[in-house]
């Protein structure tokens, strides 16, 4: 029996539990080995052994003081932890097995438990990457990831819902799709993330117009007033699962469960119809259309599998989408073109290929065509503000209310040509290094984009900023790589190489 | 600029910092991101978010403490870390490319200095575990890990060395191999492992006759003694990478770095010559004679490669190596043979055998009758005791000086028999049980062993033990799982699966 000692230390997730070193070597427990803390509940915790910790007491982080409802000298019984079952199952995958379904319900149970360590969800997520997980796993762990969050019932027979597997810069779409949807009466209950790897997400974006974190509850009361939303998905806890391995892909650069993740969202929230975006191109996460297509087919069979019916459009992901890329730029972006104020062409065919083919899946004919009458109708608009409007946002909200970072930098041609390419890594880097996404107000503007002309000295991009400093890592940023590249049609060399190259990969995690 | 709060929180080798939280958010800081923290030396920590620390201040573990000199309220720089280049490397392992010298070498750095996180650890070791190490990366990683660590440098043109795989209970065979080559003459410098998941390590036996514990200076000058020693590695960080690949490993039970860790070793000490035994049979780590081939193809290319003269030899391990388990037994029955006093045939098969064929490998004839002949004459027992001296420890140690657990449990016969099997998982966790190794009396003494007939009723071997619970959880042990198989010698079922089995495999990670 210990005495509970609480710390107040959040380490980020993962139940810690700290021992004095005396006791730990009486208890034959060493650091880094887990076991299990029991009152009327039950955990798995790591131990870290420490001096500071007087003997006889057990010092619990913040989490494990939440779970087992813990309270300062409470007395209470601590065991070596018999390994989990789950661990054998990752074993097994390391030497090569097929995983069965209950196998990674118990694997993804115990992930969301906190009962695995760091070190075996690294090895379970890079087993899955290089082995590969074929669709029979795929299957189970969207499920599993579904079985282990929380779902949302909406009374509805058909839902409706989009994706888009991320990796290009500036990508507002869905702030458009949503509100001509939604404007033809039907649900779509679109919940997103926030940027991790990359300039702005679309509940970054949303933001500036609207709160968008809620409950499952708040978010089926949204939807009941106004068809669709825009929430952000970490709020409601569909499929955690999925935020734990995000943390270990993020540095290892590794997506293995970019299908699970993506299809045990929408499974959650309960989606019947799906339409998925893959941006395909040099500088995307898809190189080419071959390898968009086989994408899109493990795609479909995997919504076929989940009762979701499913479409895939390919779209171009060579450069952003649009002219802006920032939070509260794209935002603004979106509504100028949601109130016909702007001609944003590229952003408007993508934003009308996406709710057309949805349409489609929905049995309505020339999709295409309804979404742009949608669009210039101003019924999007009047949809997108009346979802402002239940999400607690200013329904009122006007392009110039919107504040961006007062700093900015022009950035000027060097030379006159055409524009060749524009490279998406070196943008959310240049997007990133101004404050995005956490300074709203940061971000891009460009003036050309691929297969304009430029003229020497003529205004490439303008970079915004709310902090000076910020500014000047923007321009080291741009002394050190070009985001875009102006030459003439004929122009062959890429670059050349005379030292063994940095690898600098694009690497996207954002979904 | 942050103020230092010392925290003695021991986090098992990692270096941590805690950070409030609103300056971590100011900082643009997540948790488990890393940090740069420098006064004049710079290491990269892993930052804990806490509301203990109060802001402006850096919370600090010993290990960051120690490292960086700090004292109480020190003012220290903070930066977010840029990504190790290592990083990319492990990246590139994970997207499938053999690694060069210089890579595997920044890798294997920056893990010895602490700069790559649990993940990235664990997602390298999977990698090399699933997609394999060609020799290239064999060789790569044994030197980087001899160049990261301390070397010993011996004068001496020959310097001789034995290792086993492991992976079979009771192996005591290096308590008779070193004195009997050093008794001729050569240089045997002997580091040992303790055990990690077995009941005995090599270092834990010989502990029992002195002290193991030295610096590489030490052990120099012990080795212009006595020619011959018998040290804990751990102490003197040959390979220090290793330590940390086993911790890894350990709990994923995937030992790809198996040929590094021992090739590394061999060459930090300077041997020009090896054995290296390689147990083999159903039990032990190589299960055919195929596989252990194989390996050893692979451990004399690979010392080829590094300038180490090797020979492997194949030897039984079906079951345990004499009769006791346990490192108090083993260095008993060791001493015993080195005495003559008692007759274990395997074991001194074994010794004769490794130590033969390292005469052998050293240009002498008929090494095996020599080793005997030196084993037999009491030379070998003269030279130990010489090496017990020079070690520390006392040089008229005799066999009932060192005391076992004063509980036992005697386990007889149900049946009458033969030996059919023994299973070394559960005499290692019968082992375990019983309190060994760290309580050093505690293990086993069996009384028969695969192919002696047994009457019923008739002892099958004594489980010690220091504690009387442990007797406890070793009698649960047996009732579960049987160590010994008694049967006829046309018992033909093995067993009968009538659920979905737990699969508990064998995992020796001890090296």
């Amino acid at each position: 029996m210990l005495k509970v000692k609480i710390l107040n230390i959040d380490s980020g997730g993962k139940p810690f539990v700290f021992l004095n070193d005396k006791d730990a070597d009486e208890l034959n427990i060493t650091a880094s080995e887990r076991v299990t803390v029991q009152t009327k509940k039950k955990i798995t915790a790591i131990v870290n052994i420490s001096s500071i910790i007087e003997r006889g007491y057990l010092g619990v982080t913040d989490e494990v003081r939440k779970i087992l409802s813990l309270k300062e000298n409470n007395k209470i019984h601590l065991d070596i932890a018999p390994f989990p079952k789950s661990l054998q199952f990752i074993r097994n995958k390391l030497s090569g097995k097929k995983l069965l379904y209950p196998e990674i319900h118990e694997i993804i149970q115990d992930l969301v438990d906190g009962n695995l360590s760091e070190n075996e969800i690294a090895a379970f997520v890079t087993a899955l990457h290089i082995d590969k997980l074929d669709l029979d796993e795929a299957t189970s762990l969207s499920r599993a990831m579904v079985d282990t969050g929380k779902t949302l019932s909406i009374n509805k027979k058909i839902i409706i819902d989009k994706h888009s597997i991320g990796g290009v810069p500036g990508d507002k779409t869905t702030l458009l799709v949503v509100p001509i949807i939604a404007s033809e009466g039907f649900t779509i209950p679109k919940t997103s993330s926030r940027a991790i790897t990359s300039a702005a997400g679309t509940a970054d974006r949303a933001e500036i117009l609207m709160p968008v974190e809620f409950t499952t509850n708040s978010m089926l009361r949204i939807l009941k007033k106004s068809n669709g939303c825009i929430v952000w998905g970490g709020a409601i806890e569909l499929a955690p699962a999925d935020d734990i391995f995000v943390k270990t892909e993020f540095s290892l650069h590794i997506d293995p469960l970019l299908l699970p993740s993506i299809m045990s969202k929408k499974k959650a929230v309960g989606a019947t119809h799906l339409v998925v975006d893959i941006p395909t191109g040099r500088g995307a996460k898809m190189k080419t259309t071959g390898e968009a297509d086989l994408l899109a087919r493990d795609i479909m069979e995997l919504g076929r599998r989940l009762g979701i019916h499913t479409h895939c459009i390919v779209t171009f992901g060579e450069q952003p989408i649009g002219n802006t890329v920032g939070p509260a730029l794209e935002a603004k972006e979106a509504l100028e073109v949601l109130m016909n104020q702007k001609n944003i062409p590229d952003l408007i065919d993508k934003a009308c290929n996406i709710a057309g083919s949805m349409f489609e899946l929905l049995g309505k004919k020339n999709g295409y065509s309804l979404a742009k009458k949608i669009l210039e109708s101003g019924k999007a608009e009047q949809k997108m503000r009346e979802i402002i409007k239940v999400q607690g946002g200013n329904p009122f909200i006007l392009p110039e209310d919107i504040s961006i970072g007062k700093y900015s930098l022009h950035v000027r041609s060097e030379k006159s040509g055409q524009v060749l390419w524009m490279e998406n890594r070196i943008i959310v880097e240049i997007g990133r290094a101004s404050g995005a996404p956490k300074d709203k107000g940061a971000g891009i503007v460009f003036n050309k984009k691929i297969g304009d002309s430029v003229e020497k000295d003529e205004l490439l991009f303008t970079v915004h900023a709310e902090q000076l400093y910020k500014i000047d890592r923007v321009k080291y940023v741009i002394s050190t790589q070009a985001p875009i590249g102006v030459g003439k049609k004929s122009d062959m060399l890429i670059h050349t190489i005379t030292e063994s190259p940095v690898v600098e990969r694009t690497f996207e995690i954002d979904r």
